[in-house]
């Protein structure tokens, strides 16, 4: 995962034994420093799979042919600019392994898919014989990680740019500043990070650091400077350069807030030259993102100079007034050798077409960009924030088969991201929100569109997710850890098999249960344990409707009575830890529902399989317990209530 | 834990709710930055485990007296020096809690006892009341990491950083430089990291980081730089310094190896002058640990010219020559205002008694040490990379009862240093070799020489573990990781259960079982999920042991019959596992083993129910059975077989 291009099983396998070894066949100039970086991780990934103490541990670098087991070929090393080749072939015989690529990032990538296809039998580990050829669909394959809403340490950002890696994605969008922090070390101006990020940033060098890291991997990384809104934390430092009078604080709680950028003075263009001059030497990329997005105009409508200044210059709304301050900063960009993207709102038809349209509002905005000659790439689908299912993102294509663009215009979708938005997330759980539901996506972005089978996707990825573990993400472990600090060391069992048909509140539901989330908001609930598209819940979903459906055996019963039974019983369990861990009470209601339920769903199995038909009365009972049971508490909801419907639904011959 | 000095538990509590504020008493020109940054990181932690949205998330500071329901109150910064006070008072009454301390140091230790002291009850969260006089039994309380033999990332120091300030240990002892990588960025001489470190290396703002972050918790980072021998690394880019005529290369193995300084030129000292000036304004603590073990004086015995130079200076062994050296180093080191530490092998009688002894071959060399006027801290006894049970390190006493030493000599010992040597671990599972077992020697250190019940300790450590938790320390989550690796994916139960009676091998066993551990071996298989110490085994010697000696009740035999039968048909469980596996077949016959011995232990525990006696056959036929299952595997070994063992004799009517 993602899919190669295309693959072709052959006869025989290679096996992987102590004497295995790498080597780089080295004809050109080209540095083999990348790459023999990338096989050794690769070894060391291998060799931790597999428990072998390999006894070369050299990467062969050698201008004749090689006779290692490995063996790599590429022409040239890559470079991190758009559309560079990451196409790469493998090879894998009984006698030897064979990578070639025209670049070093396309050998990245085939090392990847190699590590995917380790195999192991009664003899140990071992390659199956193929051929593969493979490239992606789309150039542009993005994550973006908010620093701002909640700060992520440098390691965070490491641990998942490894994971990006695995998956062949090719952008961090690094979201670095907002209103709520500012996570930049700026040396022309100081106070941005000193005044605006509680100490929480990254020093040059931590960037330096996670840019070459990144590289290394074959990853850009394009930086984003949110303007002119979502800039309260700039103004705190600089509050001569926001549209109302100040003083700012650093905000701490989320929405779309007032404070914005003066679009009107000359102090702003000043600032923002500056500013990028020492940026664009250190975010080495193409790219910079400027945001532009959620700027409610409230301190522009409230500031007289600056409706002045719009009337002077016949500026007709705010949006135009944007635009002006758009193409201020395109130019100062454009010096600085530096392409603009922004989201949809930029979208501007008095801005050039050498920008880049981010489409976070939806498809629509993506094609009309890319028919009128813009670049584009699509998030809207893609928010993994939102704690949606997997299945929902993995089908959302950026080129829908119904597009009507021209293969021209086709071409100007460069692909998408996937934008973790981190309101909601700190360091311990926004792995779990960003894997494995990822890992879909960035096949959504690299392999044919026809690749969407859904059950087949959901299949791999639990293998990859397992995977991505040996890469130190911590989306599957920090669950139980999570669970332990709830039940204060007690045992977890019950609280597992609850939290297992949990997920949380989707969209931004959770912003509207009676609390406020601010910064300081303890993320370590039982909501945060809980994972968006809980795997079990699915199933039982699934499960319960191929019952309903028609396979009403006896076994397909047993399936779901086993289930139901576990939940039915599962309050009693849970009810002596919730007594013990007050954080714990805010889901004593759910854990009961879920019993409840479960009771219900028992019930209607026993009817349908005996063919009988309950009386009204308890059709009518059970469908309130089961809107209750709908209700969120503890911010998240029960993902099984809507399969315990259909059950008893079916009772009275529904299907 | 470390259980505080002085506790007097008082009637009441005091609630934690949304309402809960912090505020520090400013009366002095003492900065608050300290204390303040560690009362949000304790306001952080407590609301992770109650789930409370804080409304006042301000730290409050105020020069007249507080209102808030923490109240802080010293009176001047600590100083990160040796001795420095680290005495605390914390009363917690139903109306306020008072911190009070003579320096901030003081309040942070006193904050992580607070953090301790929540509990919950039906009505919430809460502190109870009660009255702590709290202060160190030693002023050295270390923990050594070796980024070494394998390098550890900056973020594993920063969590085990976390874990030491919970403990309320004091000293980091960092080892940087080894055989096998020389660790730090050296300007003036870069061949240093560049040559001799394969990359792996912590640039100087990383170790000044690390430094603030140290401080920031009260910690003291005091580096090692190991000379004259364990230098392989840096001879690798200056091998003119070493005694044989070189190249040298990276060393990959483990163990004493030959490189060593060439301490008879004077380039040799020209160089350490430029290196010590540098690293002395890098490395801000007063201590400088030099190392000094192990030299083999293999390279100096086949170096006529040292031969020649010993003779002329009239040094009668390698060891005159060696403390020849140390003097030497002791002088630059003394010109840059540090002190110098060393190993055992430093204590030489030319040596000024300004030098620190560090013990590691015994606390016969600490009682001789301060017998002649030495400080010293000890080392032996809190090995734990050599997989050593928890009580075996929480017993071994700095100053043991039968010490005969004076009160003026015991104060000479200024306490201990637990260490972990990087041979057999990695990022992955340096913190469950850490943790818990640690805070157990953080209490030796910290605590009265009276507290030392086994029982009681373990019941603490438990708590305790899971609590270290929340600091991002993965020595819990990483094992159900690493089974997860091993079984590809598979159901763990079976391994799980196996993994729960195994244990690593001890001391240097590992070393000797036909492999050779090298700086590439995969530290990923069944024995680095295992863990010293595991605790269901330790739980099952001692209910077999307390039932053999006479509790031979039914119920305490029912408890050893449902281990048995688990431990019986596991086996039939993990079968299938390892078929898939290859990476656990090297454990496939001990988990059989665990099967029959389990067997025969649940024979033997019928046979005392019953009070029937065997046959001699049955004896003499299940020894053997129980001998092999001793055998080590997997460089690993069963941890319940000599509790079987006392069933089986006791079905003799031994006891």
């Amino acid at each position: 995962m993602p899919l190669p291009a295309q693959v072709a099983v052959q006869e025989g396998k290679f096996p992987v034994t102590v004497s295995f070894t790498a080597g780089i066949e080295k004809k050109t100039k080209a540095d083999t420093g990348r790459a023999a970086r990338a096989v050794r991780r690769m070894l060391k990934r291998l060799a931790g799979r597999t428990g072998l103490f390999f006894t070369d541990n050299k990467i062969h670098i050698k201008s004749k042919s090689l006779e290692t087991a490995l063996r790599i070929r590429f022409k040239r090393e890559g470079r991190l600019r758009l559309g560079e080749d990451e196409t790469y072939s493998l090879m894998v015989t009984p006698e030897y392994i064979q990578l070639n690529a025209e670049t070093d990032i396309g050998i990245l990538r085939g090392l990847e898919t190699l590590l995917q296809l380790v195999r192991a039998d009664k003899e140990g580990y071992y390659f199956p014989a193929v051929m593969i050829e493979d490239r992606p669909r789309f150039v542009w394959r993005g994550l973006l990680i908010d620093s701002c809403r909640h700060f992520m340490p440098v390691e965070v950002i490491k641990r998942n740019l490894e994971g990006m890696a695995a998956v062949k994605m090719n952008v961090l969008h690094w979201h670095l500043t907002e209103d709520q922090g500012f996570r930049i070390e700026c040396k022309t101006f100081p106070k941005l990070h000193q005044l605006g990020s509680d100490g929480l940033y990254y020093t040059q060098n931590q960037i330096r650091d996670i840019i070459a890291y990144a590289a290394d991997r074959g990853i850009r990384v394009m930086p984003e400077f949110d303007i002119p809104g979502h800039s309260t934390s700039w103004l705190v430092g600089y509050p001569g350069l926001g549209s109302a009078p100040g003083p700012y604080t650093i905000e701490r709680e989320y929405g779309i807030k007032d404070p914005t950028f003066n679009p009107t003075i000359k102090a702003t263009y000043k600032f923002f030259n500056k500013f990028f001059k020492e940026m664009s030497a250190l975010f080495i990329d193409e790219y910079f993102h400027i945001g532009g997005d959620e700027n409610n105009g409230k301190h522009w409508d409230a500031n007289p100079k600056i409706q002045a200044f719009k009337q002077k210059h016949n500026l007709k709304d705010n949006h135009a007034l944007q635009a002006y301050f758009n193409k201020k900063i395109l130019k100062i960009l454009t010096k600085y050798k530096k392409k603009m993207v922004g989201w949809d709102e930029i979208f501007q038809p008095e801005l050039p077409n050498t920008i880049v349209i981010q489409s976070w509002r939806g498809k629509k905005a993506l094609r009309e960009a890319a028919k009128k000659g813009y670049n584009s790439i699509l998030s809207n689908g893609y928010y993994i924030d939102l704690a949606q299912p997997t299945d929902f993102h993995y089908l959302n294509d950026p080129i829908p088969e119904d597009s009507n663009l021209t293969p021209e215009e086709k071409k100007r979708i460069l692909g998408g991201e996937a934008t973790m938005w981190a309101e909601l997330i700190s360091p311990e759980t926004i792995d779990s929100r960003i894997w494995p539901r990822t890992a879909a996506i960035a096949e959504r972005f690299w392999s044919s569109a026809q690749v969407n089978d859904v059950d087949d996707m959901y299949r791999r990825l639990d293998i990859i997710s397992f995977q991505l573990e040996e890469l130190g993400l911590t989306h599957i472990k920090n669950q139980a850890m999570i669970l332990r600090r709830l039940t204060n060391g007690k045992d977890t069992t019950a609280l597992k098999v609850l939290v297992d048909v949990m997920e949380p509140l989707k969209l931004y539901a959770r912003h509207h249960q009676g609390a406020t989330y601010t910064f300081f908001s303890p993320l370590t609930r039982v909501v945060d344990a809980a994972l968006p598209d809980a795997k079990k819940a699915r199933i039982f979903r699934k499960q319960a409707a191929a019952f309903v459906k028609g396979n009403r055996t006896k076994e397909a019963a047993e399936v779901l009575i086993k289930d139901l039974k576990l939940w039915k019983e599962n309050h009693q369990n849970l009810q002596p830890v919730i007594v013990n861990s007050p954080v714990l009470k805010e889901i004593e209601t759910l854990s009961k529902d879920l019993a409840k339920i479960a009771d219900i769903g028992l019930q209607a199995v026993e009817y349908i399989l005996k063919g009988k038909k309950p009386g009204p009365g308890w059709i009518e009972e059970n469908k309130k317990v089961l809107q209750d049971a709908k209700k969120p508490r503890g911010h998240a909801e029960l993902m099984v209530v809507t399969a315990i419907e259909q059950l008893v639904n079916a009772c009275n011959g529904d299907k």
